[in-house]
């Protein structure tokens, strides 16, 4: 997968940064013995970022036959989240490759960013489960939205 | 626990029952392989549903050095949840005993009730891990909430 | 869906009372903020319990194009569970209707019972997603596990 | 946080590569709609992994008073995951900082590895929420496990 340069991006801990948002609600179950929200609960909160638009049925953007399936998750953990409240989840198109695209995110609790992730999507045929090259209208998509 | 009558309530179905209000947002990962919102989610909701307001710290209802603790969960599956989307979870005080009162709860896809559910709440001493009478402010805020 | 007369059961809250049992670990995420494990996790644990005979490809319960759907879920918390551990599951029939069946439910950690349940279980058709009759093959294999 | 170089480490996806190891059931809810277990619950499975040594009180890696918190994943998907069935979840160390250590994992189902991790872990005061030096007992602990 060939990576863009992305040595000129707006700071991935910025909401300026995205142009692509979610929300989710914490919940009391989020939490775990330490009093804060569960570590793995993130990688929730990440899934819930890009899913919502990658699995919006207007859109369509995976095409018939074929589901995304995540090859890489980073997530670096920069501030804990605490029950009540909620998140707003930002993501961006970090880079395009044939069967595959890096998307970036930010979690954040009002303006303070709780976490920053990428992650690496695949797109898979459900049938053969192997990747298959991204269709037309996705790359479109994406390319509209690749962040300068 | 003493109960109080309930033959005269409003239904368990209907939005306008309840008087206490959460909102959850659904998550892409609370489907199963069944494709709808899992089960067990259910009572993550009707949990998202009481602790609101049973551990809001400005209301304070628990007092110092106590929590509550749910004793009995009954909830009847009315409908399935499908992702996206979210749910109202509606809350009602069924009635008041000595050291635990009993709650009712709607879960709702706009006007579609996917749930129903009762629960029993102890409050017990953080110290022992024994139920202690509930505080004369709890139980006049239960009081002033009563369903009937 | 006619009860049979449970009067007589050996008692929930023993493990000799279970002909059926699952294990499952505990999990440092199944904790919430009051330190122990979180209660909606009982809920999953009572799925656990039954799924695993329920959807065991060898047994072939459901049959083809169907599917098992809650209705209902009773659950009496007995004791806090607490990470780290595993919890076993043990299940039974208590009865067994044209469409749906009732089972009983009992997670113990060691020999102590953290909480009993029962669950009304149904049939349904994948394709009408409404309740159809227990296949004869279901059944059977319900009726030979039938507590007594 | 400098890094040991980990050129000739042997590889992450081998079941021999790892020396410390916990096991997890695979649940029924963690499966997700596309059929196979949810991409969040591995992040979960790494936290089995570490947290099985991290907090087991008979070892008191911690030292009073102070708890671990997770700064960074990096997690390949390498295979999925279908319920049922159960994983394997083995870690070593790759590097020892000042106030923080660098883990590596692998996420195995028999021999199939369906994951590998890297996180970092830092010790951080539970009254100041702030990083403090690993005590000696923890660095010498991690030391005789650095992986070579």
């Amino acid at each position: 997968m060939a990576d863009t340069d992305r040595g000129a991006l707006p700071p991935a801990t910025s909401r300026s940064s995205y142009a692509l948002w979610t929300a989710d609600t914490l919940r009391y179950g989020d939490t775990d013995r330490q009093g804060h929200v569960n570590n793995a609960v993130f990688a929730t909160f990440c899934e819930s970022g890009r899913v919502s638009f990658l699995y919006d049925e207007a859109l369509d953007l995976r095409g018939p036959g074929a589901n995304f399936v995540i090859a890489r998750l980073e997530l670096d953990y920069r501030a804990e989240l605490f029950y009540p409240g909620s998140v707003d989840i930002g993501t961006r198109v970090l880079s395009i490759g044939r069967s595959s695209f890096r998307l970036g995110q930010g979690i954040f609790s009002g303006e303070r960013c709780a976490a920053t992730a990428e992650c690496i999507m695949v797109l898979v045929d459900d049938a053969t489960r192997k990747s298959q090259p991204l269709t037309a209208h996705l790359r479109a998509w994406l390319e509209a939205r690749l962040a300068r």
